[in-house]
């Protein structure tokens, strides 16, 4: 393609660049995970939590960033057990996708695991997280209150399994 | 809060800039639409088109940025009329949430429009889109190819329907 310019790097922070390529500018941002963490009386476990973009608390599926060249299964598994203490158990991939292909390269990768241990939860310093478990007869109800897209996708996909 | 610093701009650009704001930095990034549009045979409408972030083409709902001002529904039958031609119909909003809650303020709007008129698109100039459609029975397939967040929500929503 004529014009193609890579890498010119606008913008370095700490969680993602931006870069100009082509003409257009993308956020260059690592791959996320997200897991449908299904707990021993068949609730899922979500977590509340402040967020940055969202300028407010949201109810979300525990999910993370991955660690440079980490297994998207291995950083699911680290992260559910750092946010939550849940571990163990049988995971199963449920969806990989761009969160914003207009303008980040982001990839989401989200998990089922049901079966797991409970355990305490790990959460980095900076983390302000609740939990909350919601039964199978909540889940339809709760879908019109997520406000997450990545949280929409793992719960529609697993109330349809 | 203590540290809130409101607005220390880091990052200008066409489509989105970067502020860091108490300590974390985020898109800010005008909100976005999204249509299940489903036409007079019952077939879903969905665009094929490069995607900067993405890096390659992908299968999308028709959706775009809303213009400054501009009320979601009226934005969002903006966007399907230019990407597919189709216009009129019964609207019924789907779905809003964050895309990336984590870095970006970017809000989606996902709205159902049956009862569709053809017509002719009239895309931008740097738009290089194909329509394809997918009667009922495609769609579960459908489900399993498709490597974006709204699309997903918005089908998995129309799907429940």
């Amino acid at each position: 393609m004529i014009g193609v310019v890579s890498g010119e790097r606008l913008f370095r922070g700490k969680v993602f660049d931006v870069v100009r390529e082509d003409g257009k500018d993308v956020v260059e941002h690592a791959p996320a995970v997200a897991i449908v963490a299904v707990d021993g009386e068949e609730r899922v476990v979500l977590v509340r939590q402040p967020r940055a973009g969202a300028r407010r608390e949201l109810l979300e599926l525990p999910a993370g960033i991955l660690l440079p060249g980490e297994d998207p299964l291995v950083g699911a598994q680290r992260e559910l057990r750092e946010e939550t203490g849940l571990h163990g158990g049988d995971w199963v991939p449920l969806a990989s996708f761009f969160t914003t292909p207009g303008f980040s390269d982001e990839l989401m990768y989200v998990y089922l695991a049901t079966g797991l241990d409970e355990g305490d939860p790990s959460p980095d310093d900076d983390e302000q997280i609740t939990i909350e478990r919601y039964g199978p007869d909540e889940l339809s109800g709760l879908l019109e209150t997520v406000e997450d897209a990545k949280t929409l996708v793992g719960l529609l996909l697993h109330l349809r399994r």
